[in-house]
């Protein structure tokens, strides 16, 4: 097929696009074509107003008084907030401190609900970070970290294991894993199981309630649009709420937070996941652009990003496979998260001369190009341009 | 004295202040007069000057670019610009998180540094999260908590302790601990010392360097003005840089964190205290604060604020005392922080009441109230102000 006829197929694509009205709830720079939503989501026009009202109203002018009138309720707002989008209930996901801590909490309490057992089984190919807090997890109980590769999870479930852990949606790949069947295998056997969604959340539909996960954490600052730095969340399944204790506990656990008991009492329900000071202004940054999700559908969601990142795929396919790329993600869309990974030798430079014409993806070493479409804002038009920024032919 | 004479006092007093111009650096709503700097320190002008760059330059703008261009240096650049402020070396100092964990981090760290010891003691007066934190630490190392007062520490310090914590200002009374005698005392018997300079940093000078201390923790949103829910910061003695290591590991504490390496290497130095990203607008908003304390001196702030907290004791003795306030704060200037208590038995019901004529200041169960001072933009008439609406004379 023919640039010509991917670019009448884009546009075609566009103008049947049922979110195509998403876009203009971002403030997107004309000359930036974006394509890392994974790794810091755009800013969205309400995120500004409503920063703009919490800086200089809420903080300027209510000082002191905004925790009573907004912030204290933040945490547990916007994880109710958050929940139906990974198919959680009410009340059984918050908001608060950044992604790694939050995994810290969910291993140490998941390894506190299953004494005597001695092994943590971790995905070796998760996000090098988890398996830090893993091998941290386990140091600290006196565990082992049994590390496998995703296909071995299953088989390496036993009746030693206390919890399992994995990425939803590979950070390098996209490549889905069945959580469905995972989740299983540790229920079988007794172990708890502990999501990470950092790469789910708001991209691929996750039913946290259904699947009867034990255990989830997720990012604030990726698909959420929240901004840099934008708090992460936890979620605990209710039939846990009430046994399960976190060791990084902290007066906004408490259940009486302002009475300042000198012993601790965790708070009913999921605020005792809570430990300090929840950072205010990021916080707010993310409840402003979570309202973009209140119109929309995960399933729209996705149908619009599998279509985006196979037409990105099929224009690799002609243009770009025999020009030293390769497609280090699944063809099979069901299998696909809302990235599209590309193998390119010299990867670095490479997106470095994009990024100077205003065209902004990722690199991951040592030679991995991550192209990132999120259906809130891109478009298949987005696709092909980048396809033909990446065809040296263009380059050249 | 009258109040008349108190007003002109307060009139003369606020004239000679060498550092009245730093007021002019706070936009504090004309309307409102402010003794909560302790639970929320007022916005800067250039915090809300540079939350305008961050949002619409660096987050809409620049995008995922900014994290080379700006925020990776942040949180060891922001921990720099602390560091005199507490009397620290550059490199030793990182913002990060919030209070609590840090704390987590510090006692966690400094329990693995003392192997074999079975206690830790800590202030029973402490901020209660504080002996949240430490018990919780106690359970998972299988240590006990020995919690006495801040008269029995010293003896309560044995061959036995591990760690020893304390908070410098006493979060009620504003009571100064004696630090170096404390710190020597824990030396002494082998164990380390933390101390949680929340109602310090920013008000009270300290210096970490000259009392050897182990480890500290404080707070930005406090006397640092960084806004609501700045992040914290966490001090560590330079001698024990590189061997400390605290469990709550996360990617930017690697050594090279965008490796992706599987295996956790710490980073070299203080940064091997972070743990996931930092939120980047509440980091900024501290960054910008700090601007304050480049022209002024912690011993000039130190005066000032011991001459306006004696001031106001200085009124109420004339006109408070009798009736019914009591005072719950030292007498001697040299062992009182920044702020001053008072007891009164329906002092909710007061501080309610105070509120709705713009008089912002603090109640703690179950009887107190916080008066808090900043040297940085409180004059000695608000004092005065704040005394004249306190007297039921004024009230009536």
């Amino acid at each position: 097929m023919s640039w010509e006829a991917f670019a009448e197929r884009a546009a075609a694509l566009d103008a049947a696009d049922s979110l195509s009205h998403l876009r203009s709830l971002f403030d997107i720079p004309e000359d930036v074509l974006y394509f890392d939503g994974n790794s810091l989501g755009p800013m969205t026009i309400r995120s500004r107003e409503v920063l703009d009202h919490t800086i200089n109203v809420e903080w300027r002018e209510r000082l002191i008084r905004s925790w009573n009138e907004d912030w204290l309720a933040m945490p547990l707002r916007i994880g109710n907030k958050i929940a139906p989008i990974i198919g959680a209930a009410s009340g059984t996901v918050v908001s608060c401190d950044n992604t790694s801590i939050n995994l810290h909490k969910a291993l140490m309490a998941a390894v506190a609900l299953r004494p005597g057992r001695t092994e943590i089984v971790i995905d070796v190919n998760n996000f090098p970070t988890d398996v830090y807090i893993a091998q941290s997890v386990a140091n600290q109980y006196g565990l082992k970290l049994v590390a496998v590769t995703a296909e071995e999870i299953a088989s390496a479930i036993c009746e030693r294991t206390a919890v399992v852990t994995a990425t939803h949606v590979d950070y390098r790949s996209a490549h889905i894993l069945d959580a469905a069947s995972i989740t299983r295998a540790a229920h079988q056997h007794g172990a708890l199981m502990v999501w990470d969604l950092a790469h789910t959340t708001g991209a691929v539909p996750f039913n946290a309630s259904e699947l009867d996960i034990d255990f989830a954490v997720g990012c604030g600052y990726k698909y959420l649009n929240g901004g840099p730095g934008a708090p992460a969340f936890i979620y605990v399944a209710p039939r846990l709420l009430e046994t399960a204790s976190q060791p990084l506990q902290g007066w906004f656990g408490h259940a009486l937070p302002f009475e300042f008991e000198l012993a601790y009492r965790p708070a009913e329900g999921i605020a005792r996941f809570l430990t300090g000071t929840a950072n205010v202004l990021s916080m707010k940054s993310l409840e402003a652009a979570l309202e973009v999700f209140d119109s929309v559908a995960m399933a729209d969601i996705r149908v619009k990003n599998q279509s985006l990142t196979g037409f990105f795929i099929e224009i690799f396919d002609e243009f770009l496979a025999d020009q030293g790329f390769s497609l280090r993600s699944p063809r099979d869309a069901e299998n696909r998260g809302s990235h599209v990974a590309l193998g390119y030798t010299d990867g670095k430079a490479l997106l470095e001369t994009l990024a100077t014409q205003g065209i902004l993806a990722d690199f991951r070493p040592p030679d991995l190009l991550r192209v990132v479409f999120s259906a809130l804002y891109n478009t298949h038009r987005d696709a092909l341009e980048l396809a033909k920024r990446l065809s040296p032919i263009d380059l050249l």
